[in-house]
């Protein structure tokens, strides 16, 4: 976070054309960024933000390469041109940019009913992780929901990575797309989804049945634990089945975000399959 | 690399008994590593380096509390003891070494046929690998692997990331367990593998028919390619059918780790499902 916030403060080489926009970002809106403004980078994540009503870009980085490309998703936001290792001097070390990097506010708050009801027809899915704290584990994740047309990820506030360009990079654009939902409480959560008639289903390793058994038709929501510890007990508790992936005894456990995907792909494949809808 | 070589030559913070050890491997073993011998970590991977027979272990290097964990596994090694943060400084930046570090020599090399005489009775699966450089993607690929039974991995001896610790530290334990078969030409190893009677998928965004449908009963080997570029033409017209994995047209692509995670479970789900062997 440190890197981060040191590198507003650094001015990117600029040309003629990029210094005048450099100084009108600094007047109009470089000073109202707030502390939790973070650099998003890379060229899915860049045009899904850029996409996003939702999300509020403070300043746009491009390389001379992308400015083209970038020309229509950045109309109405004014630019700075910048070499590639200018752009890398303002990210964290090793931040694959792909020539692009925006200044954002991390999303404003959602409402999980809002939510569940704007949801398109068809069943719904919703991820509930509880204490992912790794930002390229929720990321990928977020990639995978947005790819099985996943509803809405519920983190809990407190244990969940803020969003940074890791997560919104590892996300490849999918932070923009896919409502993330961030809860005070877990458990509350899934009891609310009980409320609402959601199939709440735990994936466990020590769970009984299979996924594919495990799973009901109608709205799903499935609790996903960090790799190692699981879901903490009172999550687990909350939900009205458990189900593990079929592994080879000889290794303990997936990937988080790849049981992650394969769940969500079970999911769907069940809608789709012979006793979908 | 250059940091992880540099590494080797400081000694690491000792108590009096692992002085004595370190002084035994310095004398024995650490002038005999090999240039291209690399810290491998993680209690995870270390437990599979340690517990394979074709791994050659340099160096080993616990915490004070993991030094009892690991008296079994690491007996007839000599082990230095260390402060987790000194073990920290002997490693890459950020490498969650959960206080056990090895300094390893890469596996040698393994010949396709004899790994895939080796593999037990059932349907062998095989993943070719083109051209994925990211060694975070391909450890996880190979825990999945691992997970779900499959035979072997093959890449491209230079196009494959080379063996590290954040390769092994992503496979968790992985590496030492799925045969990882390194070859000059796919193309050339996808002849073979047809030879040999396997259905050669290709995995493709723009193929006709989902995984689940392009399967067939037998030995099965699944070309990946690397995010964004995709699988060369050259290896993509060595397969017998390409096969997509069905996702929201919304999202370009899955991640490759997860692509492959649900391709595994969907080609082992076939094994034990109505139609299967």
């Amino acid at each position: 976070m440190g890197k981060k916030r040191g590198a507003r403060h650094r001015v990117p080489q600029a040309n003629q054309k990029s210094t005048q926009d450099t100084t009108r970002v600094s007047s109009e809106t470089a000073v109202r960024s707030s502390p939790s403004a973070f650099w998003l980078y890379g060229v899915h994540a860049a045009r899904a933000a850029l996409a996003n009503p939702r999300r509020r870009v403070r300043r746009a980085v491009v390389s001379e390469r992308m400015a083209a490309e970038f020309a229509k998703p950045l109309s109405g936001h004014p630019f700075e041109i910048a070499g590639p290792d200018t752009i890398s001097r303002m990210l964290p070390s090793g931040a694959v940019h792909q020539g692009v990097a925006l200044l954002c506010e991390p999303l404003a708050g959602l409402d999980l009913d809002e939510v569940l009801s704007a949801a398109p027809a068809g069943r719904r899915i919703v991820a509930v992780l509880d204490q992912i704290t790794d930002p390229h584990n929720e990321g990928a994740i977020l990639r995978s929901a947005a790819a099985f047309g996943v509803t809405a990820i519920i983190v809990q506030d407190r244990h969940a990575p803020p969003e940074s360009g890791a997560l919104a990079k590892a996300a490849s654009g999918a932070l923009d797309r896919v409502p993330r939902v961030a809860v005070v409480n877990i458990a509350r959560a899934l009891e609310e989804l009980g409320r609402l008639d959601f199939w709440r289903v735990a994936l466990a390793l020590d769970a009984e049945a299979p996924l594919s058994e495990a799973a009901a038709p109608g709205d799903i929501a499935l609790a996903l634990g960090a790799e190692g510890s699981g879901l903490r007990r009172l999550v687990r508790e909350r939900c009205d089945a458990a189900a593990f992936i079929p592994v080879a005894s000889t290794m303990e456990s997936l990937n988080v975000s790849n049981a992650a995907a394969i769940a969500f792909y079970e999911l769907r494949r069940a809608d789709i399959g012979p006793a979908g809808a």
